[in-house]
């Protein structure tokens, strides 16, 4: 978890869980989603509220290593993956008492919402993720 | 706040957000729901799994006194308001940085699972809440 | 069920359940909120995007009848209970199989969104709740 | 759509949105969800609620096409991909109007839920499989 630049520990409501006893499916990209919009606001990326360009989710992916049941307290971490033209790939990591939990990853594309177009990831935000850590940017996607 | 004798702090997620940008109204249940199971542990009622005799949730009420939005950190309490002979009712409240957000109440009744009756609040489960404070047994229910 | 101008059917998901193998309570207020949006589109309150006059939630109750399962459909209602000043009060029905599986009601008050101010409800609002049936006009809330 | 054996029509909430005012990315993994416990309805599997023998979700993904708002309806399907010797893989398709609005899978491996030992999937269950059609058993997983 030290590589991961955005860390949130979040409690496990009761409520998370489903009538199998354990925290549902759908939870766990939740925390993924927190972390991540967390990471986003320390790149400025404008992703807590609609602005002209923004980031919108493309696909996510989540490997559910072992059941997390209440009570619990997670950590949720998100760290750049890989830097595109126009996209990020993000890595989240949960993990409870240092053990991983669930790990996923999210492909976050960068657009002009009034165009749809995609818009190039503008330099500043580079420079932004380049000084989180953890993160390289790589080739053209 | 300082008469609730359970007090979660919890953090608020983007998620939480509705279209209007506002912590959506079924949240605050939710957050409700996980203080007092949190109640429900410390008076040993057997709220978080399924066992012979246990709670189940006649009513709610939520006063929404002020928007909350992400990012904040919210502490919610709950206490008993009142013991009757086969139900409880609980109060809830929800504060950020120390002001109201939101009050709530929750009338419980302790049913046995198997009859579907109605069961006695055990003098044991009562003496459990009075150890904890902030209520007071009253006449039949 | 019949008074009830605004009816709409909807699914239980098994993920509606909690670990009690019921529908979780919030998510009665989640089928309440669905026929309270439909209900003020069917009086062009401007309730699903944010506009500069729109509805505010005051408060919420739930009477939980009889617990619910998946699999199952319910019939969600809402209809005006009274038209106040700057409020309305909202009644709610769920029923699943004719039978009532909850009733609700909610407050909600008009309000200027850029000023926060309260803002009477406008003439054509109640023209508009008269021709819905089932909500008579009453004294300043 | 057709290849599906198992097709929802489930209604989008109005509350389903996020402060994008989109569906959250949590909403479609539910619906997949509600898909994929109608597919193992179908098939026996045990689903719904705890049983001796059942599935337990070891993965899955995303790919969110079109952003949905309220109010729409969504058909969201399931079938079985691949049958392994202990596990499935499940596709998912969500269409509005027709028209594919995400895409997604679940890997779900067959556990005895008392040792936590993977279970083969029973000759029932792949007859059953096979008498849905769209699904062919392929090697060892």
């Amino acid at each position: 978890m030290e590589s991961y630049p955005v860390q949130l520990e979040i409690p496990v409501a009761w409520g998370d869980m489903d009538a199998f006893g354990h925290v549902n499916n759908t939870v766990y990209l939740r925390w993924f989603e927190s972390a991540r919009i967390a990471l986003f606001e320390r790149i400025d990326i404008g992703a807590t509220r609609p602005e002209k360009v923004g980031p919108i989710l493309a696909s996510t992916t989540c490997d559910y290593l072992t059941p997390v049941e209440y009570p619990a307290t997670v950590v949720v971490g998100a760290r750049m993956q890989r830097i595109g033209n126009t996209s990020f790939i993000i890595e989240h990591l949960a993990t409870k008492h240092g053990a991983p939990v669930a790990r996923g990853s999210a492909v976050v594309v960068l657009i002009d919402y009034e165009t749809g177009e995609k818009v190039r990831v503008p330099d500043e935000m580079r420079s932004a993720i380049d000084s989180l850590g953890g993160a390289q940017a790589t080739g053209p996607r």
